[in-house]
């Protein structure tokens, strides 16, 4: 939904029993969650804690594919680790105190420095790393490839 | 992975092309992702702002569930529906200002309250909100009834 700058995003939680539950949202496909092992929760299943991780360096890949696309520049390939560090911290309890996300990107020779650019502005304008209180690390790394000629 | 009083959760991003990749995580289903349509992206998939919707409201599932077992009274229903509202704020650009969770919990009638002192402590103990600059509501329903005596 738009709304003059403004956007909502719903999603529906279902509990199925012991420490697992499925989402629901849109069209999108039932996503099956469960507390990490750590937590009681079973094995196999995204945690809250794994799906802060891929949102975060989603936001980052889809914040850099629209930047590249509005810099007219072609991004070959783009793959990414992303660590999340949970720890207690004293007087507060536990909470993410450190995102790590390693991106690794691949450009032509040429498009490089605009894509260092791209990046550190999607970096600066992701809507998730900026709803946080978590340090967010952006380390990436940049192959340069020349594309194969269409044939 | 256990150190301490610290946990680290691990993603990996692939990019598939246009605005959507997926991630991977453990021995988790492959989720697709992709930005959502006002974002360019492609409907019928996971979006980062959906999946910190979703972490939100699960890890707050999760949590109640954990202090209900320890405080030893059954859930017999939980469902939650979940908002959250992403919004341009002046000087920042756009971030999420609020999320909404609106948990309907089905317990025993004597288990009323130690339901509500549960909600309480899990709203104040979730890692996920604890890690977040947005303002979380939570706006429960309880729901009593009798469970069916075991026949």
């Amino acid at each position: 939904m738009s709304l003059l700058n403004a956007y909502s995003y719903e999603v529906a939680l279902q509990w199925t029993g012991r420490r697992a539950g499925h989402a629901t949202a849109a069209d999108f496909p039932v996503l099956e969650i469960s507390a990490p092992p750590e937590f009681s929760g079973e094995p196999g299943k995204w945690t809250p804690e794994h799906l802060l991780v891929a949102s975060v360096a989603s936001c980052l890949m889809t914040t850099f594919l629209a930047i590249a696309s509005l810099s007219r520049f072609d991004v070959i390939a783009y793959r990414s680790n992303a660590v999340a560090r949970l720890e207690k911290v004293p007087g507060e309890g536990y909470r993410f105190t450190e995102i790590v996300l390693t991106p690794v990107i691949a450009v032509q020779p040429a498009d490089r420095e605009k894509a260092e650019k791209a990046l550190r502005q999607a970096e600066k304008h992701c809507f998730i790393s900026n709803s946080l209180r978590t340090t967010v690390q952006v380390e990436p790394q940049f192959l340069v490839a020349a594309l194969e000629p269409t044939r």
